[in-house]
């Protein structure tokens, strides 16, 4: 039961999806004006900043003040140039579906939490997403670097096809070692599709995943404030897990608020920065066993 | 050859200067709040949001954008609504210099700088700051948190008397561990005015503190763009000699750039999200000792 794909198969790089966060940013303007590092034989890879007005000003998007700065008749300008925007994207990588549209779309970002590398999986059927996802984290594991797969299921909502988080790096800021860690992942995702394009067969294959499970947020009081932080317990351990009763926030006065759930849960995206507005202190996971079928070209 | 000052000296607390510094934020709301934290007897003590604005909306300041999405009519607006705010600062704590100004205006800060806690001094001559520095790095060391002081001369540019700068966070987040720190120096700042206004006469003391030398910008290209990241050996490396030949930057493409001055420096405020704008990597520093008078109340 092998799934075949038409051959060759594309790759967009997508940066600056959120424009302050510089690894994937700064990787994709260096691949537009130097492509060497990104050709292979069999790829045809394109590097492409998704969006350069928040990347200019170095602020997660443009309508961060859209209820403050702007008058009604300015926002509906602002969400007209959003939409532009995507159908743009989906003019040059698409049409989304259709056997011309990108087979891989490989969106980068980087986190405050200390996730490391985290690939992001839309749907436990995507198999080629998922074998490559496989590849990646076999060959980084043989130089020490540990990457992860989150498995988040809404293969509709999202454009790119495969989402990379590396952590933690604060917002406006470049790390070299997040930089670098980034840099060999995307070498690796390439080199796989240069070898499933060369007509390599990939055999089935077990990949351990992280289903996304519940999004926790801090405790607030009945104005909305915010009145804890994450734990000093479980602040940086993402991935680790989260037992019933562990500490989980700290007050502000000192008491310490306990996980009351009701069996093991591997947290992750502890304390990123981007969600507090999305009133989300980390997310909760549980590992399991996917099973991929094997691939090869048609 | 003791000074003395006028008693009782005042102490005002200053948050949220940057409005994504979310430590001092949040613990000047939690003050004005709830006040017992930081009442003492004979210190009059008062917690204080400066830019409200950038508060709400989690920016550094509200006029990041003002080159783009202002009209010259709404960016006079801003600018005079800052100049509004500072004189109403002004009218508040000041007037600066007067007898019925505040005596000590403590600005909290956060840094994505590996910085620890940082005391900024304006001025070497401002012995009452420099004994309360002296003071709060002496007690802080007893409960092993080592506390730098950083000179900085410009008496004249800052509003406040005193700056502290806890690190690493990063913008728009959180951390328990950042946020602790900041209280406990805040409450050894008020312990020591507080035994000053009760009478106690501080001795002559030398301080240790790292004077400001030059500031170190990343390395750009014709046009500007920056071409190199902080080498890994000196990222998160704040107050660590850096000798002539040390490794300083790391270009994209693999290549080493060396520091090149003439003797030991001590480097602080590495990578500092904020700086990239002010064209600033890092900041390079002396070891020097200043001795403060002695002080006591008149």
């Amino acid at each position: 039961n092998v799934l075949s794909y038409i051959p060759p198969l594309k790759m967009a790089i997508f940066g600056g999806t959120h424009g302050n966060e510089m690894s994937g940013v700064t990787l994709v303007n260096l691949w537009t004006k130097n492509g060497a590092e990104i050709q292979r034989k069999a790829v045809e890879a394109v590097p492409f900043i998704t969006n350069p007005k928040a990347v200019e000003k170095c602020t997660r998007y443009v309508d961060t003040d859209l209820n403050r700065a702007f008058t009604p008749e300015n926002l509906s300008l602002i969400v007209q140039a959003l939409v532009l925007r995507a159908q743009e994207i989906n003019r040059i990588f698409g049409p989304k579906g259709s056997p011309e549209a990108y087979d891989v779309i490989f969106d980068l970002h980087n986190t405050t939490s200390n996730m490391g590398c985290t690939l992001i999986l839309e749907s436990s059927k995507d198999y080629f997403n998922l074998q490559m996802m496989n590849y990646i984290k076999v060959v980084a594991l043989r130089i020490q670097t540990l990457c992860l797969v989150l498995l988040n299921e809404h293969p509709l909502l999202k454009y790119s096809t495969s989402r990379l988080e590396v952590g933690p790096q604060p917002q406006g800021v470049l790390r070299s070692n997040i930089f670098e860690a980034m840099r060999v992942i995307l070498k690796h995702a390439l080199d796989f599709i240069e070898l499933f394009n060369e007509g390599v067969e990939f055999p089935p294959c077990t990949v351990e995943v992280f289903r996304v499970l519940e999004r926790i947020d801090y405790p607030r009081d009945a104005n909305g404030n915010i009145i804890a932080m994450v734990h000093p317990n479980l602040q940086d351990c993402d991935w680790e897990p989260l037992n019933p009763g562990d500490p989980m926030f700290q007050t502000f006065d000192g008491k310490t608020i306990h996980y009351q759930g009701s069996g093991t849960v591997y947290p992750t995206f502890i304390n990123e920065a981007a969600y507090y507005e999305k009133q989300q202190a980390f997310i909760t996971t549980r590992r399991e066993t996917l099973v991929a079928s094997a691939i090869k070209k048609a």
